[in-house]
């Protein structure tokens, strides 16, 4: 690699850890190309030869924390044998864990727009499908006979529905949850999940 | 009334209305108090005799969002006899509904933050808390016997549940979900919430 190359990468690289920190401390809205450049000391303009918008920028970040978030989610796999509802049940708190103690990073994964128009680049949709596979195989073991498709749903819903227990929960914009109460409420709630989508497949054996 | 005053009431609901307008085609990021002040015909200074800060005036838009929904709410109560938990489902789907026909204005009440370290007043507080009597009232008939304090837990993790569901469907930030497949989606962990709740309080007799 040449050193003009070398040199672009590392800057790039110290770019994004400046971006993250700043998302992290103030949220999508205090992320500026101009403090970012005074940063990493390079020209405000030298910030597009790093990146080649905000957006991509805001996605490299949000990388990041989806890596951060995957490990969280294997290590709360990796404890011991639970059976495929309390393993639900872990990964769900380890979400609502990972989202209080990485807040704004957490936020701007799903605040964060495209700019008018654009679609999400192919890699970063790819990471984001990625992380399903938590849900997706105790749910495969729930439910063997039900086709990967609906699986896939079944997984899509489990997690929206955890994930605006969280979101409303930590924004705390109804009423004020402490994060014991909050962590009660998702166990609760995913095991009900659970329990009703069985009960249901009970009905139409098919599908089990 | 004097004049001035009645002059002053007409502009600020010209204002709210501008807003309304304002954050229905361009979301909260397309308020500007210059904007506003043109289409009203006032100095832009003056948008701030009408309202206290833009908290206020993004607060007052929610106040008409959130009268719009809670009518929805009752209009799909009203219709026929239904269970408790048909009932949560017609709910959960006319909220979903609401927020498919009011993308911005519905998003904007959950994005808004206030301003740092002012609380939401206690009036936008009541109208918020007051929504809930539609979840809790179902709830009330599916669980007689639980303490209100514990009927209101169960209403809000049901609500943030489906508001995920609905959020995630409808930024389709995961996967793209059609309108029907989304609302199908709601029906079933709606419907899967409840009979899991009920199977968890049949096993803490006490609870139900």
């Amino acid at each position: 690699m040449s050193k003009s190359l070398e040199r672009r990468d590392k800057l790039r690289v110290l770019l994004i850890e400046a971006a993250e920190r700043a998302i992290a401390a103030k949220g999508l809205a205090g992320l500026k190309t101009r403090e970012l450049a005074r940063e990493i000391g390079c020209a405000n303009g030298a910030v597009y030869n790093l990146v080649e918008d905000m957006d991509e920028l805001i996605l490299r970040v949000g990388s990041r924390t989806l890596a951060r978030l995957d490990a969280a989610l294997n290590l709360a796999e990796s404890s011991i044998d639970a059976s495929p509802t309390e393993m639900l049940v872990r990964i769900a708190l380890a979400y609502c864990d990972f989202a209080a103690g990485n807040h704004e990073l957490w936020r701007a994964l799903f605040e964060h727009r495209m700019t008018q128009g654009k679609p999400v680049p192919e890699w970063a949709l790819s990471e984001q499908m990625d992380l399903f596979r938590h849900i997706y195989r105790p749910l495969a073991g729930l439910f063997p006979k039900r086709p990967a498709a609906e699986l896939s749903v079944t997984a899509r819903t489990l997690f929206s529905a955890v994930h605006g227990v969280v979101t409303l929960g930590l924004e705390q914009k109804l009423i004020a949850v402490p994060i014991d109460a909050l962590r009660a409420e998702i166990a609760t709630i995913v095991r009900a999940m659970v329990v009703g989508l069985i009960a249901e497949s009970a009905r139409t054996p098919a599908m089990t």
